[in-house]
């Protein structure tokens, strides 16, 4: 098919009948401001296949973040996707870390364009003087997303673990997790 | 592999020995600007992995689409990709045609989005008083580009299939394939 | 799964218990012979999942075509798949355009092959004295079909657009649409 | 890339030059008539991407199968593709069986089609009063093809365990890897 | 998604409710002990994702196999899956054969693997003095097995072509269909 | 190809002649016997197709992962890969993080196995009495490998960025960045 617009209920999955599909089904405007900054200054909308459901089995979704003043994308990963990312405004420090462990990162500048890897972990920072915009995109319609910090100090993998793992004392580990405490 | 940045020497294709990798294999400054109007009122640079070789293997490419007042974006076609398509600037009427000869159209203003899934026509035409910009990402590192004017009438398909095809006659077929024969 | 033979009902879709599975679940009659021509002396039968289920996860599909001497099979393409087409009768000149533009072309006899790699546009005339019949097979199990001049010029793409992009005036444009308008 | 005809030089890979690409390049007229008929009363010619460079990436290929009278195709299977199989001329008594161990099989007549779904083993007979032919193509550009009685009688594997897995003793062993053996 | 724990009813199918997720979904205890041996000396538990569903959509699944002294796993192949086998006790003579019809064979010891590629006959023998166990995965939910003796001599293909196919006399035909009659 | 046993001279790459492959090509015998345990009490082995070349082209690949009593497996994950892992001794805590943060953990005994789905963290810990041993395959030929404390504190990232991502101060930082630095 040439598209499969999703329609979901009780988990069951099926296609939008296509004599009832619209040009609203392929086009977005939920992300032509940006939302409100969270702590690290930062503040993301994922568009995948769940939030526009034209996406669906098409293969691609997107991102706009925003980033205030020396705002932060914490460490991250997409598991299931590439991703293409050009500054639409600012300058952004932003790199990623492949699997020897070898960094690639720069500062990029109004229209310039990065290109990170399937699942390797990358971050941004704003490093200019007024707020910065990030539009991504992917080859996945469902990339899924996962936060370093988050998901190893809010997800309560066991303390012993992430001690050893870390090479945290007790104290040390506690501080970090009721920072990533999911309440 | 993580990555493996293109070379190719006499049409045999190595990867960059990832010790010489560097961040620069993976950012590209190329489309910060537009390029010149061609008589169409539209001009684009396409980015993929024989322009930017990080791009290899990652499944993934882009394009920069400027147009000027009243410029036209050709019915045409990638072969092999989905394409997202952000407006940065301007009021674009865009759409695509499904294999059902269904239309979906309409205006977009700046920070919408549109999809056109994998292989069907589409179009685009800047129906505001400004230039308009488009950003546009692929799920395919070389997603090709068939522009339907210059395929049809400036490829040297044989005149009697094409009057045939189009019904038109020899004089009608003489004015549309001089205007898009190549040289 | 080996198969799951396709089953729709009210758009959800399902797969046929394997144990009330029989032989004629994979096996198709209808394109024995020839349908009618149409106005230019072509007809065609495209077998996909929709039509055989039994094709329903397999990934492949096929087609039959037949040419009145001096029909034609217009200017199209299938978007989700590569075409390897045998001449079963007859004398047809076959070809396809790639994304260069280059164009690749010649007549086909009786027990030759030609490939058409995926999403490029082809296109076939029966050159000989007597009608012709094409098998073609597909690498998907529904690989769409977009026929160009019904695209273009049957779609309702705006008027305007159309005119500047096949620098046709207002009077040509009509008689282009006239000849493909839908009803 | 739209292609990329495969050149091989000391086993070492690379794509012909795409400006010296030829129609000739995607054309093959090597199966326009039936081979010499083998012992079975069957002869075949399997067009894979060694035997036609420009499916190379493709995605596809295609076989010739000739029937005698009471011909026979050994039951067999292609371990990287689907196989849709239209018959040219004759009747064909064509099945499959599945990993249940399931058998569907029936007399094809001229111009039916019947699809044998990945991997499965499949087989063929003239059942007919005259000569049979079967045009059959692949979603794969080299989907292999394992052939029973060679594969397990003829290729040395060790006498005690297929005296076990088919429960003969070893003078009827020594009698089918005799008929079998490569020599 | 990151997983699709699945559900089927009336040959439906559909995806747990994520919320209702548990560890229990993600893991497999069937397997701790090794099953009766049937009379090849060989018993099996093969593990795809109807069994555990937790494997739907992970693209991987594996087997316990395991050898009385002299046991074999009967020449079979995977139609959708390449095999990583490691022996976890005992000595097991185990290979492959090629679609050139070359055999790869030899005796593995404990803690030694073997790949068996996609799709190509593969077969084992425990040749040590005790019982011997392996563990096999496969890239793909569902494998799929077909055992070669019991498709091609229990699966009621009709027995002139067998009989040509292999050349036995009726009697030997008999005698290999009667052992693997599924009744 | 049935198979393409990996050639690389240069960065540039071939395929071994299949006319001079034997079956060591397709065996393993480097992980009969476990590694030295580093400092986190753990050591494991993974066999990529760098590693084995016979597994190139042919979508798996292994890994055999030893703990001393309280013995660590950081948490980590495979960007290009699903894992099985049985436990071949011991007793294992093994967990994984899904994309909304939920953790999946229990211990595993000998003979269980668990899937980490792929591109998920997950995480072991030996919580038995003596040494454990866990054998993990994947569905990649080169799953790739990110330890979270290695890519994160050992890679060179701006200070300043990873202090607000994870709240530390310039001292805390320091003293994991020296943890983990690669010298």
């Amino acid at each position: 098919m040439d598209y499969c617009i999703a329609i979901s209920e009780d988990n069951k999955f099926s296609c939008k009948n296509s004599s009832l599909a619209t040009v609203e089904d392929f086009t977005f405007s939920g992300i032509k401001s940006a939302g409100n900054f969270k702590a690290t200054g930062f503040t993301s909308m994922g568009v995948n296949s769940n939030v526009f459901p034209g996406l669906n089995t098409l293969g691609v979704s997107f991102v706009r973040a925003d980033f205030d003043v020396g705002g932060v994308n914490v460490p991250h990963f997409h598991p299931r996707a590439t991703e293409v990312a050009i500054v639409l405004e600012g300058k952004i420090y932003s790199g990623f870390v492949d699997t020897k462990n070898k960094i690639f990162a720069k500062v990029l500048e109004k229209g310039e364009v990065m290109v990170f890897p399937r699942g390797l972990v990358h971050f941004q920072m704003n490093v200019g003087d007024v707020p910065a915009t990030i539009f991504g995109s992917f080859d996945s319609q469902n990339p899924g997303l996962m936060k370093i910090p988050n998901v190893v100090f809010g997800s309560e993998i066991k303390d012993e673990l992430l001690e050893k793992a870390f090479g945290l004392n007790s104290k040390e580990l506690s501080k970090l997790k009721k920072r990533f405490s999911p309440s």
